[in-house]
C-alpha cells in the first residue's frame, strides 16, 4: 500500500468507465487510486458489444489490435420472420455496420477481457494505483481556498462488506445491483492480492464516481438517477450452440409469434442470446437461477431449427439497454479535459464542456434504447403489416450503427469546440459558406475521421489515427495541398512560421508537457504533392522537429498519395479538402476543435489562447 | 532440471534455426530438449532482415502480428552514385519489394527480438526444454535396432566454457565465431536462471544440428563446410543518426568513389550501416574494437551530409552474407517432416526430402551473394560505365526480393511434392497441358500464395494463410468454383463422398493425429458463387464437420466474394483457377504438394497412400 496518501484523483469503481478514466491518468502520468468493491474482476458475462469508435479510442491506446484479433467480427446482420402460416423465414441478410464509418465495425468480446487490456495497460504505469474490496465510507469537500494545488475532498474506506471466505466458497461475487442476478460458471477467479484492512483518510482534488448505475457517489452529491427504468425482461445466455439453424454465425433477430430472440455471435464459437420472458419467469429465475428454463423458452422460438448445448456458460434476467460503449465513450470524453487541467495546461473551464457534451449524447443513447426495445417488442404482425413499424425499426437499428456506435456524435461549440462561424476579422469573406467548402466530410465537434496516408520519407502505410494517439496531446493536422505548387508551399511555410513565432498561442501550448509526453500540440503535414517531387529542405521546419540527440523527427509529414500495393491516395478526395487545402487543430480526444483555411491564423491564435492556462 | 533424460529430438544451438526447429516441436507436442551455449540471448547486433516469406512462417505461428508492429517496413530502394565531377546523385528510388509475391514486404527487426518473440512460443509449451551454458561433450550412436521407438543416439553435456562470473563483469558474452567481433552496448542482460552443473548423459531419437556456422554437430557428423568463404570485410553499424541525408528512412545503397555503403533502416529510428573496409582495418578494429574508426569511414562516405550520433548501439567488422532467413526457412522445412515421423503420420523417408528440397536453395543463395557483393564491389566507374554490371546487380537485387526472400522457392517433384505430369488413368487426357489450365499461380512444390477470402458463414474478412496454420496438418483446398451451378455442386459432392468413404487414403491420414491438433488432415472449400445463393446444407459435409460438443464447424467454407467493404473477391482471378475448380493438397509448410482437377480423386489417392506410414 502506498505511503503517501493524496492523490490528484480518486476513481471509484472499476468498471469499463473507470477503468477507462483510469488509462488516460496512467498514460497522461495523473496520480490516481481506483477503488473498487469487488476483490476481483469478473470473468463471465454483461456486456459483449465494441462499436466503432469504442475501438477507435483502444486503438489509440494502443490496444485495438489484440482485443480486434480475440474479438468476433460481426459482419451481417440477419431478420426472420414468420410468414402468415406461422413458418420461420429468412426476411433479409445486409451488414450489420454501415461501411465508410470506421475502419472498426461492430465486434464482440466479453467485457472482462476488455477490462484485462486496460487493466494490463494501468498496472504498467506507477502512477495509478488500484485498491480492491474497497468501498467509500465518506466524502466530504471543502472548496473555500482557491489553491489548486491543494486536495480539498476527504475520503475515508472501508473493506466492502463482502467476506473473502464466502468469495472463496462460491468463487462468484453476485452483483449487488438488484437488477440482474447471475447464474455463471467462471473460468477461472482469484482473490486480488491487494485485498487487505484499510481505514485510512485520504486527500484528492477530483474524485470521479463510475461505480455504476447506482452510485454511491451521486448519491453523496445529491443528485438522483434520470431517466425511466424499463419494465420489460430480456434472458441472456451465453453457450456454445449445437444447431442446425444456418444463420448462426452472423447477428440474428428471429421476430415470431411466440417471442423475439437476438443471437450474438461471439467470440472463441459462443453465441449470446436475447430474447423476451414473461415478467413471471423473470421474477421466479431471480429467486433461484435455472439457466435450463431460459434455454428452453429459446428452444421454442427457434423451431423447427435444433439448439442445443453441452454448456451455458453464463445465465441471467435483464432489464435493461446499452451502456459499456457509451460510458467508455463518457470517461474518454473526460480523462484528458482533467489530466490536462491538472498538468496546468488549460484552464479548469474546459471540465464543464464534459457535461455539455456528454449529456445530450446520453439523451439520445435512452431515446435509441426506447425506439430499439419497441422495435424487437412490436408483435410480428403489426411488425409485417405496417411498413411504419419496420421502418422505424430499420431507422433505429442504423442510428445504433452511427450514433450509438459513437462515429458520428458532433459536439456544439464551447471551450474546447470553437464555433463553426467566427467573423474572420483578416480574411472578412461569408465564413459559413467558406467553413463549408474547406472540407465535406471534416466536421468541428466531430472526430476526425480515419484513411490510409504514406509516410512521407519511407512510404510507410499509416493509418490517419495512428498519427493522433491517446497521449493527451493535442495534434494540428495541416491538410497542405498540393506542395509541389509553389504558392500552396509558401502558405503552408507562412503558417509554419506564424506558428513558430515566440508569442504564439501555438508554441505556448507546445511547450507545455502533459504528463509523460514531449510537447502538448504536434504538428502533421498532409500534402497531396507527388511524394517524390518535395525534397526534405522543402518542408517547412514546424512538421520536421529537430532535437540534439535524436536528429529529425520523420513522423511529421505525410502523402495523399497511392502506395506501391495500390492502398491510399483517397483523404482529400473522401475528406473533400479543397484544393487550397485547410488545418484542423484535433483534441487529445482525435475530436476536431477547430477547423480553418490555412491563412486564418488569427483565428486559430484566438481559439487556443481562450483555453490555455 | 527434468528428471527423465530420454528425448524425441535434441537441438544444438539457439539462434533463429535452433529456436525455429524449436517452435515446431512445441506446436507439435514433439518432447524435445533445446542446448544453447551462451549463458543468455544476445540483445544487440546480428541480422536485422526479414524477408516476406520468413514474415509468413512466423505469421502462421502466430506471430507476425507483433513482430511486423515492432519492425520497420522497408518500402523503397534508393541508389546513389557518384556523377563525373565527385558529386553525390540520386540515381533512382523504386520499391524495395515486388509487390505481388507477398502481402508482408521486406522489414528490419533485430535478431533478438526475432528470437524473444520464438522463445515465448516455445516456453509456453510444455514439451520443450532449455537448457543454456550448456555444450555437447560427445555424441554416440547405435542404429542397429530397427525399432523406432528406441533412442538410438546418446549425448553428454558439459559446461559451456564460460566462467558466469566473467559473462556477469562484461555483461556481454562474445561471439566465440572468429569472423567477427563485436563491441556491443547491451540495452539490457540477464542470466539465464537455468545455467547450471550438468553431466548427464541423455538419449535422443533424432539431433539437429543449429549450431551455426561451425557446427560442432556436423563435425561429429564428419561433414565439412561448404562453400568458398569470401575475403572481403564489412563494417556494420547500428546507431540513431543525426544527419541531413535526405533518404535516411529508405533503404540506401550508396557507391562511391571511397567506397561503397548501404543504410538500412530499423526499427525505432535506428539505421543499420554497411559499408566497405580495407582488410588493414579490419584486422585491427578485431585486436582493439574502436567503433569510432568506422563511423569515420562512414562520414567520409556520406559526405557532403552531415552524418553523427550520440550513440553507437552496435558495431562489428564482418565477413559474410545472410542467413538468418534462409536458416529459419530450412528450420521450418525440416521441423514439420520430423514431426509427423516421430507422430507415425507419414514413413521415415520423407525427411530425405529436406535435403533433396533446401540444398538447391542454399546453393543459389549463395551465387546470388557472391552476385550481390560484385555488384556492391563493382567499381563507381565501371559501374555508371556499363551497363551490363548495374544491370546484373539489378537483377540480383530482384532475385534478392523473391528467391532469397522465399517467397519464389519451389521444390521439385519427391516423396512429398507429387510430379507434375502424373498418367491420369481417369481423364486420360495429356495432363502436362490440362495441369497448366487448372490455375496459372497455383504450382506444385511453391507455396500457395494468399489472398482475402470472405469466411462463407459470417463473411468474415480471412487472409487464405490464415486457413493454413503451422500445426502439423495438410490441407486439402478445394477451388469448388460456381457451386451455385448444379453440375459444378454435384462434382463436388463427389469428391466429399470419395474422401469421406472408410478406406480413403484421405480418411487415414484425417485420422492420424498429429502432436496436439485434433486431425492431420483438413478440407477446406473456396467456393465462387455468390455467398447468399449457397444453402447450409447445400454444402457437402466434409467441409462441414460435426461435433456432439461444438456442433458444426463454420471455418471450413470460403467464398471468393467481395466484402461489403470492397476487399477480396479476386482469387479465383488472380490464382487464375480453371472455372470447373482444381483442388490442392497442401503440405504443413504451406507448399503444394498436389495439384488436380477436381475428378483426380484415384490420383490424389495414390499420392497420400504413398508417403502415409
Ligand atoms: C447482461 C448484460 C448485458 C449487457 N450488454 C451490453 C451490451 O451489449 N452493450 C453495452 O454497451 N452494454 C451492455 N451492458 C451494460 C454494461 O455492462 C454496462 O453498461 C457497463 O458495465 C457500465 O459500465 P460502468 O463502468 O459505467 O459500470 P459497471 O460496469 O457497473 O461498473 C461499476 C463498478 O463499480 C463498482 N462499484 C459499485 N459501487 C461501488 C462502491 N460503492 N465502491 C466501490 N466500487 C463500487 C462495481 O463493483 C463495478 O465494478 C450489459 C449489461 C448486462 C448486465
Ligand atoms: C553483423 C551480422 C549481420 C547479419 N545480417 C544478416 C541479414 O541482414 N540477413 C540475414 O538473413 N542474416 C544476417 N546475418 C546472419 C545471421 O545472423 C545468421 O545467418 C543467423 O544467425 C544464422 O542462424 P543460425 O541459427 O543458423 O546460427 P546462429 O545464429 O549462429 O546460432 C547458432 C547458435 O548455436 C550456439 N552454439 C554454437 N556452438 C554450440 C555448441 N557447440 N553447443 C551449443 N550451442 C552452440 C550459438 O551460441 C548460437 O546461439 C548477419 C550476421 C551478422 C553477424
Amino acid at each position: 500500500m502506498a505511503s503517501t496518501l493524496v492523490y490528484d484523483v480518486v476513481i471509484v469503481g472499476a468498471g469499463p468507465a473507470g477503468l477507462l478514466a483510469a488509462t488516460w491518468m496512467a498514460r497522461t502520468g495523473v496520480k490516481t487510486l481506483i477503488i473498487e468493491k469487488r476483490a476481483s474482476q469478473s470473468r463471465v458475462g454483461r456486456a459483449d458489444g465494441l462499436e466503432g469508435r469504442t475501438l477507435e479510442i483502444l486503438d489509440s491506446f494502443g490496444l485495438a489490435s489484440q482485443i480486434w484479433k480475440e474479438a468476433n467480427q460481426t459482419i451481417e446482420i440477419s431478420i426472420w420472420c414468420d410468414l402468415s402460416d406461422g413458418s420461420l423465414h429468412r426476411h433479409r441478410v445486409s451488414p450489420n455496420t454501415e461501411p465508410g464509418w470506421s475502419r472498426f465495425g461492430e465486434s464482440t468480446l466479453a467485457q472482462s477481457r476488455i477490462e484485462e487490456h486496460l487493466l494490463t495497460l494501468i498496472e504498467s504505469s506507477s502512477s495509478v494505483e488500484i485498491r480492491r474490496g474497497t468501498v467509500p465510507k465518506s466524502m466530504d469537500y471543502n472548496f473555500s481556498t482557491n489553491d489548486e494545488t491543494c486536495h480539498p475532498i476527504k475520503l475515508t474506506f472501508s473493506n466492502a462488506n463482502e467476506d473473502p471466505q464466502i468469495l472463496r466458497k462460491y468463487e462468484y461475487q453476485e452483483d449487488s445491483d438488484s437488477s440482474m442476478s447471475d447464474a455463471s460458471h467462471p473460468r477461472s477467479l482469484s482473490l486480488d492480492s491487494t485485498y487487505s484492512e484499510i481505514d485510512d483518510e485520504i486527500y484528492a482534488k477530483y474524485v470521479i464516481g463510475c461505480d455504476g448505475a447506482h452510485s454511491w457517489v451521486r448519491q453523496q452529491l445529491g443528485l438522483t438517477l434520470e431517466g425511466e427504468s424499463v419494465d420489460e425482461y430480456w434472458g441472456v445466455l451465453d453457450l456454445i450452440p449445437v444447431t442446425s439453424f444456418p444463420d448462426i454465425r452472423k447477428r440474428c433477430i428471429l421476430k415470431r409469434r411466440n417471442g423475439t430472440l437476438m443471437l450474438i455471435p461471439r467470440e472463441q464459437s459462443m453465441v449470446r442470446v436475447y430474447f423476451q420472458i414473461p415478467n413471471a419467469i423473470a421474477i421466479e429465475y431471480k429467486k433461484q437461477p435455472c439457466p435450463n428454463v431460459l434455454l428452453q423458452i429459446v428452444q421454442l422460438i427457434m423451431q423447427p431449427y435444433s439448439f442445443r448445448t453441452s454448456q451455458i456458460d453464463w445465465s441471467t434476467v435483464y432489464q435493461a439497454g446499452q451502456g459499456m460503449n457509451v460510458s467508455m465513450q463518457d470517461a474518454y470524453n473526460l480523462g484528458w479535459k482533467l489530466a490536462s487541467v491538472i498538468h496546468g495546461v488549460t484552464t479548469p473551464e474546459i471540465l464543464k464542456t464534459y457535461h455539455e457534451e456528454r449529456h445530450p449524447v446520453a439523451e439520445r443513447l435512452m431515446n435509441l434504447d426506447k425506439r430499439l426495445c419497441q422495435g424487437m417488442r412490436s408483435s410480428v404482425d403489426a411488425y409485417n403489416a405496417t411498413d411504419d413499424i419496420r421502418h422505424s425499426h430499420k431507422q433505429a437499428l442504423s442510428e445504433e450503427n452511427t450514433l450509438a456506435a459513437g462515429v458520428a456524435v458532433s459536439y456544439a461549440a464551447n471551450k474546447v469546440v470553437a464555433p463553426i462561424c467566427t467573423q474572420d476579422p483578416v480574411v472578412q469573406a461569408p465564413c459559413q459558406a467558406r467553413k463549408a467548402s474547406i472540407s465535406k466530410r471534416l466536421q468541428v465537434g466531430s472526430r476526425i475521421p480515419s484513411d490510409v496516408l504514406l509516410n512521407h520519407y519511407d512510404a510507410q502505410r499509416w493509418e490517419l489515427h495512428d498519427m493522433l494517439p491517446s497521449t493527451g496531446q493535442w495534434n494540428l493536422v495541416v491538410f497542405g495541398g498540393d506542395i509541389s505548387n509553389k504558392a500552396q508551399l509558401t502558405q503552408v511555410s507562412h503558417l509554419s512560421e506564424w506558428l513558430h513565432r515566440s508569442d504564439s498561442p501555438f508554441r505556448q501550448l507546445r511547450s507545455r508537457r502533459v504528463g509523460l509526453m514531449m510537447e502538448s500540440v504536434n504538428a502533421v503535414l498532409i500534402h497531396s504533392a507527388p511524394r517524390k517531387e518535395i525534397e526534405f529542405l522543402d518542408i517547412p521546419e514546424i512538421f520536421r522537429p529537430y532535437s540534439e540527440n535524436f536528429g529529425y523527427s520523420y513522423c511529421g509529414v505525410f502523402a495523399d498519395n497511392v502506395s506501391y500495393d495500390g492502398h491510399g491516395g483517397k483523404v482529400y478526395e473522401t475528406f473533400g479538402i479543397d484544393p487550397r487545402g485547410c488545418m484542423a487543430l484535433v483534441r487529445p480526444d482525435q475530436h476536431v476543435a477547430f477547423l480553418g483555411a490555412l491563412e486564418e491564423v488569427h483565428e486559430l491564435d484566438r481559439f487556443i489562447a481562450s483555453f490555455l492556462k
